[in-house]
Protein backbone atom coordinates (compact mmCIF):
# COMPACT_ATOMS: atom_id res chain seq x y z
CA UNK A 1 0.00 0.00 0.00
CA UNK A 2 1.31 3.76 -1.31
CA UNK A 3 1.81 5.73 1.97
CA UNK A 4 -0.43 8.62 0.99
CA UNK A 5 1.99 12.32 0.47
CA UNK A 6 0.68 15.20 1.91
CA UNK A 7 0.75 17.98 -1.03
CA UNK A 8 2.51 20.56 1.21
CA UNK A 9 5.69 17.60 1.08
CA UNK A 10 4.97 17.56 -2.70
CA UNK A 11 4.64 21.14 -2.99
CA UNK A 12 7.91 21.22 -1.39
CA UNK A 13 9.79 18.51 -3.94
CA UNK A 14 10.70 20.59 -6.99
CA UNK A 15 12.79 22.92 -4.96
CA UNK A 16 14.74 20.32 -3.15
CA UNK A 17 15.15 19.25 -7.31
CA UNK A 18 16.05 22.80 -7.69
CA UNK A 19 18.41 23.00 -4.95
CA UNK A 20 20.03 19.63 -5.84
CA UNK A 21 20.65 20.82 -9.14
CA UNK A 22 22.78 23.80 -8.31
CA UNK A 23 24.56 22.12 -5.61
CA UNK A 24 25.71 19.86 -8.44
CA UNK A 25 26.75 22.38 -10.39
CA UNK A 26 28.71 23.91 -7.88
CA UNK A 27 30.53 20.55 -7.63
CA UNK A 28 29.10 19.32 -4.31
CA UNK A 29 29.44 15.87 -3.77
CA UNK A 30 27.37 15.34 -0.26
CA UNK A 31 26.04 17.97 1.61
CA UNK A 32 24.50 16.83 5.42
CA UNK A 33 20.78 18.07 6.31
CA UNK A 34 22.21 20.79 8.37
CA UNK A 35 24.36 22.51 5.82
CA UNK A 36 21.31 21.93 3.19
CA UNK A 37 18.85 23.37 6.09
CA UNK A 38 20.67 26.16 6.29
CA UNK A 39 21.11 27.15 2.34
CA UNK A 40 17.09 26.73 1.54
CA UNK A 41 16.09 28.25 5.29
CA UNK A 42 13.99 25.79 6.58
CA UNK A 43 14.82 23.24 9.50
CA UNK A 44 17.10 20.17 8.83
CA UNK A 45 14.12 17.99 10.83
CA UNK A 46 11.71 19.27 8.16
CA UNK A 47 14.24 18.00 5.35
CA UNK A 48 14.89 14.34 7.17
CA UNK A 49 10.96 14.09 7.52
CA UNK A 50 10.25 15.20 3.76
CA UNK A 51 12.80 12.98 2.69
CA UNK A 52 11.56 9.66 4.94
CA UNK A 53 8.72 10.13 2.96
CA UNK A 54 10.58 8.60 0.00
CA UNK A 55 13.09 5.93 1.96
CA UNK A 56 15.37 8.80 3.67
CA UNK A 57 18.53 8.65 1.17
CA UNK A 58 20.38 10.27 3.96
CA UNK A 59 23.61 8.23 6.03
CA UNK A 60 23.83 8.95 9.64
CA UNK A 61 27.60 10.92 10.19
CA UNK A 62 27.66 11.06 6.22
CA UNK A 63 25.05 12.97 4.77
CA UNK A 64 23.46 13.09 1.30
CA UNK A 65 24.99 11.76 -1.72
CA UNK A 66 24.24 14.75 -3.75
CA UNK A 67 23.88 13.33 -7.20
CA UNK A 68 22.16 10.29 -6.10
CA UNK A 69 19.87 12.26 -4.36
CA UNK A 70 18.94 14.31 -7.30
CA UNK A 71 18.48 11.28 -9.85
CA UNK A 72 16.34 9.86 -6.85
CA UNK A 73 14.46 13.33 -6.50
CA UNK A 74 13.73 13.02 -10.82
CA UNK A 75 12.24 9.68 -10.68
CA UNK A 76 9.64 10.15 -7.45
CA UNK A 77 9.01 13.80 -9.31
CA UNK A 78 8.52 11.57 -12.56
CA UNK A 79 10.66 13.73 -15.07
CA UNK A 80 13.29 11.07 -15.37
CA UNK A 81 10.67 10.51 -18.82
CA UNK A 82 10.17 13.26 -21.06
CA UNK A 83 6.78 14.40 -21.54
CA UNK A 84 4.91 15.66 -24.61
CA UNK A 85 2.86 18.66 -23.81
CA UNK A 86 0.56 20.70 -26.41
CA UNK A 87 0.19 24.29 -25.74
CA UNK A 88 -3.95 25.71 -26.55
CA UNK A 89 -4.02 29.45 -26.87
CA UNK A 90 -1.12 31.02 -28.55
CA UNK A 91 -2.05 34.83 -26.78
CA UNK A 92 1.07 36.36 -25.20
CA UNK A 93 1.33 33.86 -22.43
CA UNK A 94 0.81 30.66 -24.53
CA UNK A 95 3.83 32.26 -26.35
CA UNK A 96 5.49 32.49 -23.40
CA UNK A 97 5.35 29.01 -22.36
CA UNK A 98 6.15 27.96 -26.16
CA UNK A 99 9.36 30.32 -25.36
CA UNK A 100 10.49 29.14 -22.21
CA UNK A 101 13.66 26.55 -23.33
CA UNK A 102 14.12 25.64 -19.43
CA UNK A 103 10.89 23.51 -19.55
CA UNK A 104 12.96 21.38 -22.25
CA UNK A 105 15.69 20.65 -19.87
CA UNK A 106 13.90 18.61 -17.15
CA UNK A 107 11.82 16.25 -20.43
CA UNK A 108 8.77 18.40 -20.48
CA UNK A 109 8.83 18.74 -24.64
CA UNK A 110 6.50 21.12 -26.20
CA UNK A 111 5.27 19.74 -29.71
CA UNK A 112 2.32 22.09 -30.89
CA UNK A 113 0.77 25.02 -30.16
CA UNK A 114 -2.83 26.43 -30.77
CA UNK A 115 -5.18 28.80 -31.56
CA UNK A 116 -8.64 29.75 -33.08
CA UNK A 117 -7.58 33.29 -34.26
CA UNK A 118 -7.31 32.89 -38.19
CA UNK A 119 -4.75 36.37 -37.93
CA UNK A 120 -1.97 34.27 -35.82
CA UNK A 121 -2.56 30.17 -37.25
CA UNK A 122 -0.24 29.44 -39.29
CA UNK A 123 2.74 31.78 -37.77
CA UNK A 124 6.14 30.59 -35.77
CA UNK A 125 6.80 30.55 -32.17
CA UNK A 126 9.94 29.21 -31.29
CA UNK A 127 10.09 26.17 -33.99
CA UNK A 128 6.52 25.47 -34.52
CA UNK A 129 4.00 26.76 -36.30
CA UNK A 130 0.46 27.59 -35.07
CA UNK A 131 -2.32 25.21 -35.37
CA UNK A 132 -5.66 25.77 -35.90
CA UNK A 133 -7.81 24.66 -32.82
CA UNK A 134 -9.62 22.81 -35.29
CA UNK A 135 -7.28 20.68 -35.73
CA UNK A 136 -6.90 19.38 -31.96
CA UNK A 137 -8.93 16.44 -31.65
CA UNK A 138 -6.98 15.15 -34.66
CA UNK A 139 -3.60 15.38 -33.22
CA UNK A 140 -4.44 14.28 -30.60
CA UNK A 141 -5.21 11.11 -31.20
CA UNK A 142 -2.42 10.87 -33.75
CA UNK A 143 0.40 11.96 -31.23
CA UNK A 144 0.82 10.67 -27.74
CA UNK A 145 -0.29 13.69 -25.64
CA UNK A 146 1.12 13.74 -22.09
CA UNK A 147 0.06 17.15 -21.04
CA UNK A 148 -2.17 19.76 -22.05
CA UNK A 149 -1.25 23.90 -21.01
CA UNK A 150 -4.23 25.45 -20.95
CA UNK A 151 -3.54 29.63 -22.05
CA UNK A 152 -7.28 30.19 -23.26
CA UNK A 153 -10.06 32.23 -21.92
CA UNK A 154 -11.88 31.17 -19.21
CA UNK A 155 -15.25 30.31 -21.30
CA UNK A 156 -13.80 28.34 -23.72
CA UNK A 157 -11.04 26.24 -21.02
CA UNK A 158 -14.02 24.23 -19.70
CA UNK A 159 -15.18 22.83 -23.28
CA UNK A 160 -11.66 22.10 -24.69
CA UNK A 161 -10.80 20.54 -21.43
CA UNK A 162 -13.96 18.40 -21.85
CA UNK A 163 -12.64 17.53 -25.21
CA UNK A 164 -9.22 16.55 -24.31
CA UNK A 165 -10.19 14.32 -21.55
CA UNK A 166 -12.61 12.53 -24.05
CA UNK A 167 -9.52 12.43 -26.03
CA UNK A 168 -7.64 10.86 -23.63
CA UNK A 169 -5.41 13.53 -22.04
CA UNK A 170 -4.54 12.79 -18.21
CA UNK A 171 -3.08 16.09 -16.99
CA UNK A 172 -3.77 19.74 -17.63
CA UNK A 173 -1.52 22.83 -16.75
CA UNK A 174 -4.31 25.48 -16.38
CA UNK A 175 -3.81 29.04 -16.53
CA UNK A 176 -7.27 29.70 -17.17
CA UNK A 177 -8.87 31.52 -14.41
CA UNK A 178 -11.43 28.61 -13.69
CA UNK A 179 -11.41 25.78 -11.43
CA UNK A 180 -11.34 22.84 -14.16
CA UNK A 181 -13.83 20.01 -12.57
CA UNK A 182 -12.86 17.10 -14.70
CA UNK A 183 -12.76 13.18 -13.74
CA UNK A 184 -10.89 11.91 -10.82
CA UNK A 185 -8.16 9.93 -12.77
CA UNK A 186 -7.26 13.65 -14.41
CA UNK A 187 -4.72 16.11 -12.47
CA UNK A 188 -4.82 19.61 -12.58
CA UNK A 189 -2.07 22.28 -12.10
CA UNK A 190 -3.36 25.67 -11.67
CA UNK A 191 -1.02 28.84 -12.32
CA UNK A 192 -3.56 31.50 -11.16
CA UNK A 193 -1.56 34.58 -11.84
CA UNK A 194 -4.44 36.95 -10.86
CA UNK A 195 -4.78 35.20 -7.26
CA UNK A 196 -0.75 35.19 -6.89
CA UNK A 197 -0.75 38.73 -7.24
CA UNK A 198 -3.80 39.24 -5.12
CA UNK A 199 -2.11 36.98 -2.48
CA UNK A 200 1.01 39.14 -2.60
CA UNK A 201 -1.28 42.54 -2.39
CA UNK A 202 -2.31 40.86 0.49
CA UNK A 203 1.01 40.05 2.24
CA UNK A 204 2.12 43.50 1.60
CA UNK A 205 -1.10 45.23 2.89
CA UNK A 206 -0.56 43.01 5.97
CA UNK A 207 3.15 43.11 6.17
CA UNK A 208 2.42 47.15 5.80
CA UNK A 209 0.36 47.26 9.03
CA UNK A 210 3.04 44.94 10.90
CA UNK A 211 5.80 47.21 10.26
CA UNK A 212 4.13 50.63 10.61
CA UNK B 1 -3.15 42.30 18.65
CA UNK B 2 -3.62 41.22 14.99
CA UNK B 3 -4.77 37.42 14.45
CA UNK B 4 -1.83 35.26 12.45
CA UNK B 5 -3.26 33.87 9.59
CA UNK B 6 -2.08 30.61 8.01
CA UNK B 7 -0.88 30.45 4.84
CA UNK B 8 -3.39 28.12 3.49
CA UNK B 9 -6.15 30.40 4.32
CA UNK B 10 -4.38 33.38 2.62
CA UNK B 11 -3.91 30.94 -0.66
CA UNK B 12 -7.56 30.32 -0.70
CA UNK B 13 -8.88 34.23 -0.26
CA UNK B 14 -8.30 34.95 -3.55
CA UNK B 15 -10.55 31.97 -4.52
CA UNK B 16 -12.98 33.30 -2.53
CA UNK B 17 -12.81 36.63 -4.62
CA UNK B 18 -13.14 34.76 -7.77
CA UNK B 19 -15.98 33.20 -6.77
CA UNK B 20 -18.16 35.69 -5.40
CA UNK B 21 -17.33 37.81 -8.08
CA UNK B 22 -18.67 35.33 -10.47
CA UNK B 23 -21.58 35.23 -8.14
CA UNK B 24 -21.85 38.88 -8.73
CA UNK B 25 -21.86 38.49 -12.45
CA UNK B 26 -24.82 35.86 -12.07
CA UNK B 27 -26.58 38.31 -10.19
CA UNK B 28 -26.51 36.48 -7.21
CA UNK B 29 -27.73 38.50 -3.89
CA UNK B 30 -27.17 35.77 -1.14
CA UNK B 31 -25.95 32.74 -0.99
CA UNK B 32 -25.93 30.04 1.93
CA UNK B 33 -22.39 28.47 3.29
CA UNK B 34 -23.90 25.56 1.81
CA UNK B 35 -24.59 26.32 -1.21
CA UNK B 36 -20.76 27.92 -1.69
CA UNK B 37 -19.59 24.65 -0.53
CA UNK B 38 -21.15 22.70 -3.15
CA UNK B 39 -19.82 25.49 -6.01
CA UNK B 40 -16.84 25.84 -4.88
CA UNK B 41 -15.73 22.19 -3.62
CA UNK B 42 -15.04 22.98 -0.38
CA UNK B 43 -16.84 22.18 2.95
CA UNK B 44 -19.43 24.27 4.53
CA UNK B 45 -17.27 24.40 7.73
CA UNK B 46 -13.95 25.36 5.88
CA UNK B 47 -15.86 28.69 4.26
CA UNK B 48 -16.95 29.49 8.00
CA UNK B 49 -13.74 28.80 9.47
CA UNK B 50 -12.14 31.09 6.86
CA UNK B 51 -14.35 33.64 7.07
CA UNK B 52 -14.52 33.65 10.61
CA UNK B 53 -10.67 34.75 10.65
CA UNK B 54 -11.84 38.26 9.42
CA UNK B 55 -14.90 38.64 11.33
CA UNK B 56 -17.36 36.07 9.76
CA UNK B 57 -19.59 38.06 7.13
CA UNK B 58 -22.63 35.61 7.79
CA UNK B 59 -25.92 35.32 9.44
CA UNK B 60 -27.41 32.48 10.52
CA UNK B 61 -30.37 31.29 8.36
CA UNK B 62 -29.60 34.29 6.03
CA UNK B 63 -26.18 33.20 4.66
CA UNK B 64 -23.60 35.92 3.22
CA UNK B 65 -24.62 38.92 1.16
CA UNK B 66 -22.23 38.25 -1.88
CA UNK B 67 -22.03 42.51 -2.52
CA UNK B 68 -21.04 43.17 0.74
CA UNK B 69 -18.31 39.77 1.43
CA UNK B 70 -17.19 40.70 -2.38
CA UNK B 71 -16.24 44.33 -1.11
CA UNK B 72 -14.89 43.14 2.04
CA UNK B 73 -12.57 40.29 0.61
CA UNK B 74 -11.45 43.40 -1.69
CA UNK B 75 -10.47 45.46 1.48
CA UNK B 76 -8.84 41.72 3.12
CA UNK B 77 -6.58 41.04 0.21
CA UNK B 78 -5.87 44.75 -0.29
CA UNK B 79 -7.35 45.22 -4.01
CA UNK B 80 -9.45 48.10 -3.07
CA UNK B 81 -6.17 50.24 -3.24
CA UNK B 82 -4.32 50.67 -7.01
CA UNK B 83 -1.12 48.84 -7.05
CA UNK B 84 1.66 50.54 -9.23
CA UNK B 85 3.80 47.49 -10.88
CA UNK B 86 7.02 47.71 -12.89
CA UNK B 87 8.32 44.87 -14.75
CA UNK B 88 11.79 43.81 -14.93
CA UNK B 89 12.89 41.68 -18.02
CA UNK B 90 11.00 41.97 -21.18
CA UNK B 91 11.02 38.88 -22.81
CA UNK B 92 8.41 36.68 -23.57
CA UNK B 93 7.07 36.41 -19.82
CA UNK B 94 7.63 40.10 -19.35
CA UNK B 95 5.75 40.99 -22.20
CA UNK B 96 3.31 38.13 -21.30
CA UNK B 97 2.62 39.93 -18.17
CA UNK B 98 2.55 43.06 -18.96
CA UNK B 99 -0.16 42.35 -21.44
CA UNK B 100 -2.41 40.75 -19.63
CA UNK B 101 -5.90 42.85 -19.08
CA UNK B 102 -7.12 41.43 -16.71
CA UNK B 103 -4.62 42.83 -13.50
CA UNK B 104 -6.29 46.69 -14.60
CA UNK B 105 -9.18 45.61 -13.20
CA UNK B 106 -7.72 44.31 -10.14
CA UNK B 107 -6.26 47.67 -9.58
CA UNK B 108 -2.91 46.34 -10.44
CA UNK B 109 -1.50 48.88 -12.70
CA UNK B 110 1.65 48.12 -14.65
CA UNK B 111 3.32 51.21 -15.49
CA UNK B 112 6.74 50.27 -16.88
CA UNK B 113 8.80 47.37 -18.68
CA UNK B 114 12.97 47.61 -18.63
CA UNK B 115 15.08 44.97 -20.00
CA UNK B 116 18.61 45.49 -20.62
CA UNK B 117 18.62 44.22 -24.05
CA UNK B 118 19.43 47.20 -26.55
CA UNK B 119 17.57 45.17 -29.37
CA UNK B 120 14.06 45.94 -27.98
CA UNK B 121 14.58 49.02 -25.63
CA UNK B 122 12.07 51.34 -26.72
CA UNK B 123 9.83 48.75 -28.53
CA UNK B 124 6.07 49.45 -27.73
CA UNK B 125 4.82 46.72 -25.20
CA UNK B 126 0.78 47.24 -24.61
CA UNK B 127 0.81 51.13 -24.34
CA UNK B 128 4.51 51.20 -22.98
CA UNK B 129 7.73 51.69 -24.88
CA UNK B 130 10.22 49.20 -23.34
CA UNK B 131 12.86 51.03 -20.86
CA UNK B 132 16.53 50.39 -20.65
CA UNK B 133 17.37 48.66 -16.94
CA UNK B 134 19.89 51.21 -16.65
CA UNK B 135 17.13 53.81 -15.86
CA UNK B 136 15.05 51.85 -13.29
CA UNK B 137 16.82 53.43 -10.67
CA UNK B 138 15.91 56.96 -11.60
CA UNK B 139 12.31 55.76 -12.41
CA UNK B 140 11.95 54.17 -8.59
CA UNK B 141 13.64 57.05 -7.30
CA UNK B 142 11.01 59.61 -8.64
CA UNK B 143 7.91 57.63 -9.11
CA UNK B 144 5.51 55.73 -6.78
CA UNK B 145 6.43 52.18 -7.17
CA UNK B 146 4.30 49.31 -5.23
CA UNK B 147 5.38 45.90 -6.52
CA UNK B 148 8.46 44.82 -8.83
CA UNK B 149 7.62 41.89 -10.99
CA UNK B 150 11.01 40.12 -11.80
CA UNK B 151 10.78 37.94 -15.11
CA UNK B 152 14.77 38.13 -15.58
CA UNK B 153 17.35 35.51 -15.26
CA UNK B 154 18.52 34.24 -11.79
CA UNK B 155 21.54 35.38 -11.99
CA UNK B 156 20.26 38.95 -12.52
CA UNK B 157 17.23 38.81 -10.24
CA UNK B 158 19.45 38.60 -7.05
CA UNK B 159 21.04 41.68 -7.90
CA UNK B 160 18.29 43.64 -9.60
CA UNK B 161 16.18 42.86 -5.94
CA UNK B 162 18.44 44.48 -3.67
CA UNK B 163 18.98 47.58 -5.76
CA UNK B 164 14.99 47.81 -6.02
CA UNK B 165 15.20 46.96 -2.17
CA UNK B 166 17.89 49.80 -1.23
CA UNK B 167 15.29 52.01 -3.21
CA UNK B 168 12.28 51.24 -1.16
CA UNK B 169 10.20 48.48 -2.99
CA UNK B 170 8.41 46.05 -1.02
CA UNK B 171 6.97 43.60 -2.97
CA UNK B 172 8.64 41.34 -5.42
CA UNK B 173 6.87 39.22 -7.85
CA UNK B 174 9.00 36.85 -8.75
CA UNK B 175 9.15 34.66 -11.64
CA UNK B 176 12.84 33.80 -11.73
CA UNK B 177 13.64 30.65 -10.49
CA UNK B 178 15.61 31.48 -7.33
CA UNK B 179 14.65 32.18 -3.88
CA UNK B 180 15.41 36.15 -3.34
CA UNK B 181 16.74 36.07 0.24
CA UNK B 182 15.18 39.66 1.13
CA UNK B 183 14.74 41.79 4.55
CA UNK B 184 12.25 40.99 6.35
CA UNK B 185 9.65 43.48 5.79
CA UNK B 186 9.89 42.71 2.19
CA UNK B 187 7.29 40.14 0.85
CA UNK B 188 8.02 38.10 -2.42
CA UNK B 189 5.18 35.65 -4.10
CA UNK B 190 7.11 33.66 -6.08
CA UNK B 191 5.50 32.07 -9.73
CA UNK B 192 7.67 28.87 -10.53
CA UNK B 193 6.56 27.69 -13.60
CA UNK B 194 9.45 24.79 -14.23
CA UNK B 195 8.71 23.66 -10.37
CA UNK B 196 4.55 23.56 -11.00
CA UNK B 197 4.61 21.76 -14.07
CA UNK B 198 7.24 19.17 -11.87
CA UNK B 199 4.33 19.26 -9.57
CA UNK B 200 2.28 18.43 -12.25
CA UNK B 201 4.49 15.20 -13.32
CA UNK B 202 4.50 14.49 -9.64
CA UNK B 203 0.95 13.88 -9.45
CA UNK B 204 0.33 12.78 -13.06
CA UNK B 205 2.79 9.84 -12.41
CA UNK B 206 1.98 8.70 -9.17
CA UNK B 207 -1.69 8.60 -10.20
CA UNK B 208 -1.17 6.74 -12.78
CA UNK B 209 0.62 4.25 -10.15
CA UNK B 210 -3.11 4.45 -8.17
CA UNK B 211 -5.44 4.12 -11.78
CA UNK B 212 -2.79 1.09 -12.82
Amino acid sequence: MKKEISSAVIKRLPRYYRYLGELLEEGVERISSGELSEKMGVTASQIRQDLNNFGGFGQQGYGYNVNYLYKEMSKILGIDNNHNIIIVGAGNLGQAIANYSNFAKRGFIINAIFDNNPDIVGKEVGDMKIMDTNELADYVMNNHVDIAALAIPKVESTVIAQELVSLGVKAFWNFSHIDLNLPEDVVVENVHLSESLMRLSYNLTNKEKTFL
